[in-house]
């Protein structure tokens, strides 16, 4: 997703310095008009804005903080952090003041959409922090997102709203697994089932954007098990604190996690229906997938 | 949704006999064109076609067998019965086949959409049966329905569909509620979470439909909480006699159940919020509601 991200930026107008641990993907943006750094701290120098487009927190704090690549240390006063990943609201409040120390300001700005959306500039946002950062980043959001919401001036906010969006999206995905697992095993034929389903009340989002995948037996990861796994990890760790009761999400983050401890856990996330058992899932047509 | 369907019937140029148990329903079907009979046996005879629009099988089998009332008896040869409730699949064959004891077909049709689409002549119909009911009630399908599925030439096919569709249905009830009480338990807008997750792939036809009550504090039935510990409890009983684990739906159905026994019953479904503790939902603007 940050690869498209940048591109967005690039097709902008906006001159764009990018990292990624990835050499390809490093060549890749340079081919494009991108200036690819080879160290974290070099681009930091130069940016007034910084994406970090990681898996979690432990990243984005890794890339800000660690030794000699920390690049905390090298931004500019009054320059723009956009921390991308799913995090809990209390790790945005704490690297955003981690970041205020060096009088550097934060979005806390959770994305979603996908890989596809993000490389057509099309992403959601999910935004929170103060006022000066969203006016300093406005274009480069521009670029990238179809939709920016700005949901309070707190870093926590943008990725509180995001852990909801993602308990849903899990719960979803595991629902429309557990549906066609159940609906195969009465007989019903899959593809009658997404047809019917997807123009019906028992339709999701997921419902409708992940079970093509299974009906294709492609379990090629666009987004991949373990991310769930984590996801509603974060979800319910951030329900224990107050202890407040999850039953769904506990249930599918159990069927993440049997799917992960299987073997499942980098394909795609709707290889979740592969818990279910005696049952003929869809085969792919092509044997390479 | 009878009434609806009816008046759909009746806005087509068909003649419809109609009962319900309520007064107030046949007088209101009456004054607007349809002709009420006083028991279910006058309209048998009279009828090519009958549709049963009730809440289960046990009601579905008492119109047609039940004592004097009973009205299979009278049923003309080559008339078809249309069975429109929730029912298993088992259900299904069992009363097709009592059908075919009198030359009488049925079609397993039951049907997606609400009073308000039925209303409107647009329904989705999950339907299964014989080619010939299917031409009989071509004519009467089209007043009802903005779409028919046809499933299979077998009865329990539409139901069986329509029971995957409904497990999805009341996951996605209970998930709403989850997530929307986890939000407002975390500090976040109840509107902005509506907002932005309406828009994000954590949507879902339930969540986008439900939720608005939620968000209005109004908790009229359009349908019940108990329609969903009715619904899922199907689910589960068919997976039952399969052997076959249903974690999700198991969870939800526990979570309707808890909902019914503490009073919630015949509240609308995205009551289920209230098994909530310590949160504050919003209020009814308007106490008369």
């Amino acid at each position: 997703m940050g690869l498209g991200m940048a591109r967005s930026l690039l097709r902008a107008g906006l001159p764009v310095w990018g990292y990624d641990i990835r050499e390809d993907v490093r060549q890749a943006f340079s081919a494009e008009g991108g200036q690819p750094v080879s160290g974290l701290s070099d681009s930091a120098a130069l940016s007034d804005l910084l994406f970090i487009v990681v898996v979690n927190a432990a990243q984005t704090e890794q890339m800000l903080w660690f030794g000699e690549q920390g690049i905390a240390a090298r931004l500019r006063p009054g320059s723009v952090v956009i921390a991308c990943a799913t995090i809990s609201a209390a790790a945005a409040r704490r690297i955003s003041g981690r970041l205020a120390e060096h009088q550097v300001l934060m979005l806390d700005a959770p994305i979603s959409g996908g890989a596809v959306r993000a490389e057509a500039g099309e992403l959601t946002i999910m935004a929170s922090g103060p006022q000066a950062a969203f006016e300093r980043a406005q274009t480069a959001l521009a670029a990238v997102a179809a939709k920016v919401y700005r949901l309070g001036e707190e870093a926590g906010q943008g990725s509180q709203i995001k852990l909801v969006n993602q308990l849903l999206a899990g719960v979803h995905i595991a629902a429309a697994a557990e549906a066609m697992a159940y609906g195969i095993r009465q007989g019903c034929d899959p593809e009658a089932l997404y047809e019917v389903i997807s123009h019906s009340a028992g339709n999701s989002w997921m419902f409708e954007n992940r079970v093509p995948h299974l009906l294709a037996g492609d379990y090629r990861p666009r987004s991949a098990v373990d991310i769930f796994v984590k996801d509603l990890g974060l979800v319910l760790d951030s329900a224990q604190e107050a202890v407040f009761p999850l039953p769904l999400t506990a249930s599918a983050h159990q069927m993440f996690k049997q799917a992960s401890a299987s073997g499942l856990g980098r394909e795609d996330d709707i290889a979740v229906v592969k818990i279910f058992p005696g049952i003929n899932l869809p085969a792919a047509a092509n044997e390479e997938i």
